[in-house]
This record gives C-alpha cells, structure tokens and sequence, in this order.
C-alpha cells in the first residue's frame, strides 16, 4: 500500500513566484503596495503626484503593468523614479513571475515602498497574488458608487481604498456618486479598510494617504 | 493507415454557442450589439435613455452580464424594455453559452435590437465572441485618451464607438481628454469604426448614435 503525503500544499507557478516575491520583500523589509482599478480611475497621476510630494520621505519605485504601450513608465520616469514596464501582450493582469523579474531590475536596496500599477482592470487582478505586501483599490467619481458592490472581490482583499477625482464633485457637474454609499458598501466587504477620499489633481486629501504611507513604511523598519 | 480529418474545424464549447446565438439572430432577423467597457463608462445610462428617446421607433431588450447585483437590470427594467440579469459569480466576461440561455427567456420575437451589456472590463470580454452582429465600444472621457492604445483590442474589434460624459469636457473642470486623439488611436488600430462623441446625461451627440441605429436596424429587415 502506497502513502500519499498530502501535507505539503503544492503550489501553483503564479504561487510560487508570488511566495519567492514576498519573503524577498520582506527580508529587505520594503513595503510593496500593489494597485489595482480599472483604466482611467488615476492610478498613474496618483503615483506622480505621491512620488513627488513624498520624494524628501520615502524612496519610491514603480513597476508598471500595462497590455500595451510604455506610456505609463515614462510618466512616472519624469518623476526622476525608477520603474520598470511590463507589456502583458493581452493578458488582463499582472503575474507573480513578472513582478519577480521586474524585482530583480529595480534598485531595491535603495528603496522603501514599491508600487506595483497593476493591468487597469478591476476585475482579473484581485485573483492573482504577486507577494505584495498589501493590495490597495483605486475608484474614481466618474466610475460610480455601486462600484464596490458590482466588484466585491478587489474591496474585500484590499488594505486601502482611494477614492479619486473628488474635485469633480465640486465642479456644479452632475455626477452621481455619494461617498457614504461607496464608503459603506466597501466596509460591509472589508471592516477594516481605510478609505481616502482624494484629488490627484488639486491635492485634497493627499496628507491622510501621505501619512499612512509613512506610517506602514515605518512599521516595516522597526 | 488511418487519415485524420482536419478540414473540419474544431469549435470551442463557446465558440459552439456563439455561432448557435448568431444563427438564431440571423434567421430572426434581429440585431443584436455586444457593449463593451470599463466599469463605470455610462452603459447602462446610455441604455436606459436610448431605449426611452427611441420607444416608439425600435424594440430593444437587453442582457445585463455583471458579477454581483441585479442593479442594471432593475435599472433597466424601469423604462419597461424586458431584461435579463446574467450574474457571472467572479468571472470577467460573459460567455456565449450564457448568453444563449439569456436569449431563450427574452421574447425576441417582439424585439428589433437586443444590448448584450457585458461585464464592466475593457479587457477579457473582448476576446469570447457571443454570436453577437456587432462590438460597441464605449468609453468616457473621464477615463483619459490613451486608452485606445492601451487597450487596443477593444477597439480593434468595435463596429462603432462610444465617447461619453462629453459634458464633462464643457464645465470647466480639468479633464485632460483630447477627442481628437483617441479617435485618431482608434482608427489607427480599426480604419471603419464609427465614433460618437455624446453625453447619456444631457443629451448631446444622441442624434447620430441613434440614427446608425435606426439604419443598422433597416438593414436586416429588408
């Protein structure tokens, strides 16, 4: 009679690569945020504006994940961050062993915080782990306030939640979007999600995301 | 010696659907148009106030795909035009097999357009044919004009495109959205695509969008 051992969980590649990820994070200690929405939420204006205004702070790199296109890469390079693109040729979100060999490419000894700007979907990526330190979500106004409801799987697994182009709340334009609900219905999902309500654009609301990041940059040197 | 036979091509299970879909809508006579985009690009208000301005002119029926909530149904189901809600428990995309079952239970008989209105995703759903006559692309300008080089086979497939919330472009809040540039990305990739820039909420552009419908429409009765 034959014995199979089951009490090793065999992994899967996109597992494995995401396992060899983290313990690399965790051993150098730099926290890794990976970022995910659907296209056009501001992802990248979000990555610009934070690298520059943190710049003094935190040293920060990119890894872009795009299906096509260097676009993103270069605006986030005029920044003077590195970042490494990653084209996806179709595929709707970033792999574990992506992120793993655009690890090797950043200089990550002189980093504190890596963003990884997932595939702009926000659907895929929530199911594909990269050994990321923690998830965060990214919800424009324009998009809608049932969001959170439609798309439960990103909410639910997410640490933060940004939620951007507030400015357009302001502007007398008419966009449906009430906060409360969106804020509400994120947390039936996730209790402890923190939720920062921003403008990219004119800078409200940067200082509450400003300070958390600096705060579980800190948690990670200690 | 055995001869394989490989002039017989072999259909996926979708793929089997779609043709059973697209058969079943030619011999019907019924149009039948696949809208696709990301969460939050206007759909299922471009939906709700086309089927109201043109009650009395066209038949329209819908299939809602999402992957939680009947919200776009019932959203639907207010202006009386019958729908179908598809719920895809996670998955980013409908399938041609769901689609078929969704067209058993609407009376497509007393229908002249059929919306499928797919999930929210400017990615997976590009790439599983439902038997649908056509693609609609649509996309808001709150969502940047790079998206057609970004997310390029949306728009590669699409036999018309959506530009929405062009109001937005108008109320003097900062939105950078060049329409020029994204029906340029767009052509560059599909030469024939029709594009209208309009907005669901105040009305503007409608005219057009509507008018290729009343023709694509008049083309299948004859």
């Amino acid at each position: 009679m034959y014995k199979v051992n089951v009490g090793k969980k065999i992994l899967s590649a996109n597992e494995e690569y995401a396992l060899k990820n983290s313990q690399l994070l965790t051993e150098q200690k730099k926290l890794c945020l990976n970022m995910i929405s659907s296209p056009g939420s501001g992802k990248t204006t979000i990555l610009t504006r934070t690298i520059s205004d943190l710049k003094d702070k935190i040293k920060i790199g990119v890894i872009e994940g795009d299906i096509q296109t260097e676009i993103d890469a270069e605006r986030i390079r005029a920044t003077k961050a590195p970042a490494i693109q990653i084209n996806t040729d179709g595929a709707c979100h970033l792999s574990a062993a992506q992120v793993n060999s655009a690890l090797e490419n950043l200089p990550i000894s002189d980093l504190d915080l890596i963003f990884i700007e997932n595939v702009g979907n926000l659907v895929c990526p929530s199911a594909f782990e990269l050994g990321e330190s923690a998830k965060i979500a990214v919800l424009s106004v324009a998009e809608g306030d049932d969001k959170p409801a439609k798309y439960p799987s990103i909410f639910a697994k997410s640490k933060a939640m940004l939620i951007n182009k507030i400015d357009l709340l302001k502007a007398g334009v008419q966009i449906d979007f009430d906060i409360e609900r969106a804020k509400a219905d994120a947390r039936k999902l996730n209790k402890g999600i923190e939720i920062f309500p921003i403008s990219a654009k004119t800078g409200e609301g940067l200082a509450g995301w400003y300070d958390w990041l600096k705060r579980e940059v800190k948690k990670l040197r200690l």
